[in-house]
């Protein structure tokens, strides 16, 4: 279980969830201000129904809007739906990584986390499209893990995201420069 | 080399540094507003002689202060002082923990990186005291590293931070939820 607040360090009206909440509204608060991961990893969305920027979130406390948004283009400090990534398995990771959309050119297989692809070898600072076989992942606009957040999942699109518009509707580009395995 | 702009998006007034600086206004800019680290691993600085905030840059592209700062409680947009880290080594890089200051309480050392401390087994979100054997190492005081950023190095302090205040002046508390292996 893990308990969320509608006021900033775990104060005001306490929700306990186990699974997909997708409009926190419904539960009676107006936003998520503050939250502990006692168990499990999940996913937070700026919008109800999953939508927006997203936010990964493993276990630990998080007293604030900042402490789970990164550094991002947008300040909104919204999270208005939220589910577990069940997929996530740390060590059971692996990834292909495709230069061009829709599965095109060079290709690399990851199972590791990488702050920074390019110093590990990758030649630019874009991913065209992304074929997840096992595990959970979360990509990043920019070296070592800041910037938007992309999580990636083995099942769901059957693991397949061959544009940055199937990454999320608050990706506005291929720019990812760091990424890495989610962890239950 | 790395080439720093004093304009946002690699604009403005360019300068190439190997080595270490001071502080940039000596160098006739008045502040770091992009970068791209070409090779290495470097620490960013808020002020001048390496002090406030830290910022670890990894290979790749840094458009702007958000790209670099993570999410943190203040919002400054400087960048004064930077200086690489000579001694990151993603492979080799080992840290003991403590739960205590003056490393004291429970221990568990690492040698890999952890986006919860608290899913691996850590029992709370502090850590007391740390002791860097090899590499160098970015903690944060959010999961996912997220928020404050606290660089430790094998080869400074004699690898050894016993209290929260030899993190860095910017840290003003014991919290750390994640922390990972700083690679060239």
């Amino acid at each position: 279980d893990s308990p969320f607040y509608d006021q900033e360090n775990f104060q005001g009206k306490r929700l306990e969830f186990t699974s997909a909440c997708q409009n926190i509204m419904e539960c009676g608060v107006d936003n998520i201000r503050s939250l502990k991961v006692e168990c499990g990893a999940w996913a937070g969305y700026e919008h109800s129904s999953f939508c927006g920027q997203q936010f990964v979130l493993e276990r630990g406390e998080y007293p604030h809007w900042e402490s789970w948004s990164g550094s991002n283009a947008y300040h909104i400090e919204r999270m208005m739906s939220f589910r577990p990534i069940c997929s996530a398995n740390h060590k059971e990771s692996k990834m292909v990584l495709f230069e061009k959309e829709n599965f095109m050119g060079r290709q690399w297989e990851v199972n590791d986390d990488y702050p920074s692809l390019q110093a590990m070898g990758w030649g630019n600072n874009e991913i065209g499209s992304m074929q997840v076989q096992s595990g959970a992942w979360v990509c990043y606009q920019f070296p070592g893990y800041r910037g938007y957040q992309y999580i990636m999942e083995c099942d769901r699109h059957g693991g397949e995201y061959k544009h940055y518009r199937e990454w999320g509707s608050h990706a506005q580009s291929f720019q990812v420069q760091s990424l890495r395995r989610i962890q239950q």
